[in-house]
């Protein structure tokens, strides 16, 4: 599966999370070029902190997997990753990163800080802005809408 | 609640997670003198990379809350947290933490990286070293167990 085909699965879950009023953030996990894992925000209507879209998928692959550990697996994740979602990247030994558009506000590759760059015992490799202007437009829509409905529109 | 009797309950939960074979790390979280979440490190028992004390804490608070914001609340946490939990901590809104030993390894606050300095739009207040003594001499007992185990004497 090529870097485009797995960012459109990590795309259709934020689409998905849009449709429920979370933020349209999406993520899958590849492993030999299957995905084992999906996840996309579910914040609000959980009530969860950490609920984000990584989360979600990387434990849906623990799951599947029956381990904490993820090595050899890709995640494909439509926005760059927030510090706590790139340090349980980190924790889960994924060995890769795809991400779509960059987060400048919470970004912990480019943006904030850079986590994937710390010698920890773990070295993730990043790709960045694989169908960006997609996950950015999802991410307009949804927020234009929300102004609107926010001001009675 | 003074903050070293809140660690008292969060070292109370480091040494359940060593009862099951865990490396012992336990959290508490503190709302108005009462807590509001429990959590200890289920990452080997529960197969999930995300399952550390802090995270399961948060998860435990927002639970009690109903909301994901866990503001005007402290985080007592045995260890210094990691990216993932430091993380945490911030998208809760988390107030105040308190740990007790630094992790020279995952620390992110004065360790290998300091998110806690990073400019979000949630400044987090801390405080360390509190019971130091005890955590360490909690983990330091568990690796040589493990030590010891491993070499079948």
């Amino acid at each position: 599966m090529t870097d485009d085909t797995a960012m459109q699965y990590a795309l259709e879950e934020a689409r998905l999370a849009a449709e429920d009023g979370e933020v349209p953030i999406g993520a899958i996990i590849l492993k030999a070029g299957k995905i084992i894992g999906r996840g996309r925000n579910t914040r609000e209507t959980s009530n969860q902190s950490i609920r984000h879209a990584e989360i979600n998928a990387i434990e849906a692959a623990c799951t599947t997997l029956k381990t904490w550990r993820l090595e050899d697996c890709t995640l494909y994740v439509t926005l760059e990753p927030c510090p706590m979602c790139a340090g349980a990247i980190i924790q889960s030994r994924i060995a890769r990163v795809v991400y779509g558009a960059d987060d400048p506000k919470h970004g912990a590759h480019v943006s904030q800080v850079n986590l994937f760059d710390v010698p920890f015992n773990h070295t993730v490799h990043v790709t960045s802005g694989v169908l960006a202007k997609d996950s950015k437009a999802l991410l307009k829509k949804f927020f234009t809408a929300l102004r609107k409905s926010s001001h009675g529109v």
